[in-house]
């Protein structure tokens, strides 16, 4: 058993110079604490999924351009920007369909041009605050995610969760997982069931771990056992991620989430999408506007095993994602609330609440 | 890809000494047809599971003392009864839960009671043609189960099945899929998706082997992108087997099942357990009768892998076997014939029908 090494999935050490992390592919196998000092250092652990989870990778990039401008040496704006641009090219680099990874770069290149005309010295220092903005943005809504979810929970709740939408996806308190973490300051018992989420087994080796570290009671199933246990009464509700969310609460998950959706409603158990509202599109319409990614069948007959444990050459299909209609979703977990059907009204609602939010704050 | 090496999965080689079969514990990696001469060679094999599924090792079990007996060299039946009893508890003891390894003994074993007037040797004879008539008697029933199935099917169709209840498990064309292997003799165009099974992965390792091996175009999925498929319209039939049937229509089968069923309800596509009548327990009222096997959780986080893939320790479930309720199960397909809702009058039909079957036939 693990106990928690880090307050944070990714920080700056104290001297400033360094992102810490813990490596998750050594996960749950060794717990290793890294330090990412050199951009080569930085890329290659987002590269190699050493940082994952959206918003943890959108983070080390923050972190990561930031260390990269530190470098810089020069007083001249111009040619301080233009290697700027080069070092967050590189940086992006590192995979190319993360949206994140883009955004919290861009969001330090805006803070750059913001600034431009303050000394160099002072737009690196500009720089250092908007990456920490952004790590505590992450963290304040996971944390709203989490009071949200929290209202639902009762102490001596059983909660079941497929894939890993946890601590280590985003800074602190994950998404599907911040409820749960929330209860557990509050003194609650609560029970976890981790589907272990085939193929790329992100329960079993992520969430267990993660839960099991914060001292959480967790229970590793394999994802077609989720039936047999929500039919002994195991389950009170089911918390999951969400990688993209239509404008009619039409969800894509990891795959096997619309599964869950469906026997969690014959079941007649609650089942709950946790997402910040950035993951909500409004462009998009409904699921069947979303492309799933199809993955490599050796994932599935190779990955992981000693030896083939599948018939050389056999046909595979491997989606990462599917989509779960919002008809069995109990709610959506928002920071701005809970969404419930129907949901395009409801949905509105939250944004309205953002917008209205943002002007009161003044952003 | 793999040509199927054997017609019968259990059979006597030509001199009629030795069992034929194929070490299953090296599928899907090596087809490797290992003859079984001695006791101890026979007794390993089931117990090793180089041959497994109820009708197998009941076959397996039949040939293995007929060989033992065919071993006795004495004329005195008092000699000969002690010795075969002596082999027969040594056989059983293979596997000491596998209800048809003792009711294939103790059918050879009455058929030595029955015969005991007659010289050793033709009783020795009797026991050869008990043991074909136990085998022929599988080939046929699977066979009947095949033609109820194949009624179901339509050229061109796609089949979603769980687990293995083919060929591997019995003699020749299995319980759950034998309708798809009678389709393909009558030229259909059979597409079948093969969940993989967790955590035992028979899917994966013996349905896909055997359906490659007899050129059936099976695709293999994680058992949780069973939603994703039927959603897809991939679908158009689920067949599975059974373990145990009570006299409600609930059954139990291997742990997944159950889910698998409300998927295919949610969407609309028909859901078919596969099992001869003598997986029908009428003894048994509902489901809820059935005691589920609870197996050692180090086959969901440890079996297979290179490295455990969860945190050393963690609490781990694992239900072997899972009951599908009445309500989600289309029909019950036997050798009699396919039993459909209400299930306790339609099961009590076919029994009925089995009845006058034996008695026309004077059994």
């Amino acid at each position: 058993m693990f106990r928690k090494k880090l307050e944070e999935t990714i920080s700056l050490d104290k001297g400033g110079d360094a992102i810490i992390t813990i490596d998750q592919t050594l996960l749950p196998g060794e717990e290793k604490i890294i330090k990412l000092r050199t951009q080569e250092q930085i890329r290659n652990a987002i590269y190699k999924l050493k940082v994952r989870g959206a918003p943890a990778i959108g983070v080390c990039a923050a972190y990561g351009i930031y260390l990269g401008a530190k470098e810089i040496e020069t007083d001249d704006f111009d040619k301080f920007y233009a290697e700027f641009k080069e070092k967050k090219d590189y940086l992006a680099g590192a995979r190319p369909t993360a949206v994140n990874l883009f955004w919290a770069l861009d969001q330090m290149e805006k803070t750059v041009q913001a600034n431009k005309d303050k000394p160099v010295k002072e737009i690196k220092e500009e720089l250092l605050k908007k990456a920490d903005a952004i790590k505590e943005d992450d963290i304040r809504t996971c944390r709203m995610i989490g009071e949200n979810a929290l209202m639902l929970l009762d102490d001596g709740d059983s909660v079941l969760t497929h894939c890993n939408a946890g601590r280590l996806a985003t800074i602190k308190y994950g998404t599907a997982l911040a409820g749960i973490y929330l209860a557990k300051e509050q003194g609650y018992d609560i029970r976890v069931f981790a589907d272990e989420t085939r193929p790329l087994l992100q329960g079993s080796r992520l969430t267990a771990y993660e839960l099991n570290a914060e001292g959480i009671d967790v229970t590793v199933i394999c994802d077609n056992m989720a039936s047999i246990v929500m039919k002994k009464g195991l389950v009170d509700i089911v918390f999951t991620g969400a990688d993209r969310i239509a404008a009619n609460g039409d969800s894509a998950n990891k795959i096997g989430t619309s599964g869950v959706a469906i026997l969690a409603k014959y079941y007649g158990i609650p089942f709950y999408i946790c997402a910040p509202l950035s993951t909500i599109d409004l462009n998009c319409e409904s699921g069947s506007d979303i492309v799933i990614e199809e993955r490599p069948g050796f994932e599935v007959t190779e990955k992981w095993y000693e030896e083939p444990m599948a018939p050389h050459g056999v046909k595979v299909l491997n989606p990462a994602f599917d989509v779960t209609d919002n008809e069995n979703i109990s709610g959506i977990i928002t920071e701005y609330g809970i969404a419930r059907p129907p949901y395009r009204e409801s949905i509105a609602a939250l944004f309205e609440k953002q917008k209205e939010d943002k002007e009161r704050n003044g952003i």
